[in-house]
């Protein structure tokens, strides 16, 4: 099971004010946080800075290994970005943030995966547009893990990101991602499935309660890995439980060690 | 999807006391709150008064009935009291709780199933004992369910209660339960699935988190009734979400509607 903390993002109003006064402290003090609180991976995406993107994604890698050794998600669209990104990184196997079945996408980042042996998030989406059925996803993905197989990609080194519609704007959104999960199990059962826990509560009230809900209800479904606020305090404390009454966490050290240090 | 209200029982304390001083306004308050918090079946139990238990569920029945038109679950070991419960219940179709797999009791409780056409809770266990694996728990609901469909007893009209081990007695606990679900919908996808939520979390910290994360857990896995506290706000909250996000929900109708109540 895996956690990717997702704060250091340039869409976050303090990453961007932090990133245009070089206020390397803040950023570090983020990145430290994020792995005390059980982040086994630190996101960095900067994407909201077109203009600047590769160059801000360089000071971020280096700011955020100055504060810990975790392993970093370069998180971009773009290919410069990404490989400016893994250049830099200098701990562990880092992940691209992410690669699809969309032809151009996948010509473009699948070279940096093998030249920086990279795990890669890979989005259930092609050029067809974005997926709304489980049948839509299993299409995509029948196509694309055996073609980074093939390319040289290790099986266990890909994450499935299944893309989380809001269950406002359609109301089967969550049950058809749970359905793509079970199946991509069934058919893939070496390949790991992440996602971001925010997109399936967009507009609706109380999200906190959806995105919670929906931790756990993916998490048994068979999701291994998820792109969270690792410095949510309840978030966590689910994730926890949920691990502990999965029976994946033996004889529950985990959930009572996150309760004596506040969870 | 059901609700049983689980407030009514003189293992509590206020409830007991309410009823040592025939206190029957307070009994008709809490009847009352379940069903407006959304439970559609009111449990009552006083299986702590051996010496009494029979005439006491008289008295609670009635009481209950002056307060609520909702079906009730009439919840004992013994066969008279459950025989007393059922003649005076009026509203629906009553639940009995519980039958199972142990001679004795099956023998007992079989004539009422069929005399007050009710609804039964059928517990996964025979005179073998507490079942501890999913494959305990199926050896005796393929001979349960079965036996209950030949005497009578409509397929739809069983909800099979899989028996709740606390988490923090066998690491496996839940994981075992949420297999016995997944098998059960395989086999006999017209039964239902009834559980208490409080047994898993007995002896953890932060029980509450547990019992929350377990019900959207075996929500997830095919669990359709649960025997629980409606006046929980948190977990009815959770209760929605999970059902919409499940694509239970039309346009998030009830999450929303329940949002709006305050919850």
């Amino acid at each position: 099971m895996l956690i990717v903390g997702e704060l250091i993002n340039t869409s976050r109003k303090s990453i961007r004010e932090a990133v245009e006064n070089r206020d390397a402290a803040y950023i570090r003090d983020i990145a430290g946080k994020q792995v005390q609180a059980g982040a086994g991976y630190i996101d960095v995406n900067c994407g909201t800075l077109l203009d600047s993107e590769a160059e801000v994604m360089g000071w971020l890698v280096e700011t955020v290994q100055e504060a810990v050794q975790a392993p970093l998600c370069i998180d971009s669209p773009d290919p410069k970005t990404l490989d400016t990104g893994l250049s830099l990184a200098r701990f562990g196997q880092p992940v691209i943030n992410s690669i699809s079945g969309e032809k151009e996408r996948y010509e473009a980042v699948l070279p940096l995966a093998l030249k920086y042996k990279a795990k890669v998030i890979a989005l259930c989406m092609d050029d067809g547009g974005m997926p709304v059925t489980a049948g839509d996803r299993m299409r995509v993905v029948r196509k694309l893990v055996p073609d980074l197989v093939c390319a040289g990609v290790p099986m266990g080194d890909i994450y499935l990101d299944p893309l989380i519609i809001p269950v406002g704007t359609s109301d089967q959104a969550g049950s058809e991602v749970l359905e793509t999960i079970r199946r991509i199990k069934a058919e893939f059962p070496e390949v790991h499935i992440i996602c971001g826990l925010s997109n399936v509560s967009y507009g609706l009230p109380n999200r906190k309660l959806l995105n919670q809900a929906f931790m756990i209800q993916t998490m048994t479904a068979g999701m291994d890995a998820y792109i969270l606020d690792p410095l949510d305090h309840t978030m966590m404390g689910f994730y926890y439980a949920s691990q502990a009454l999965l029976g994946k966490d033996e004889f529950c050290m985990n959930y009572l060690s996150a309760y004596r240090n506040g969870l």
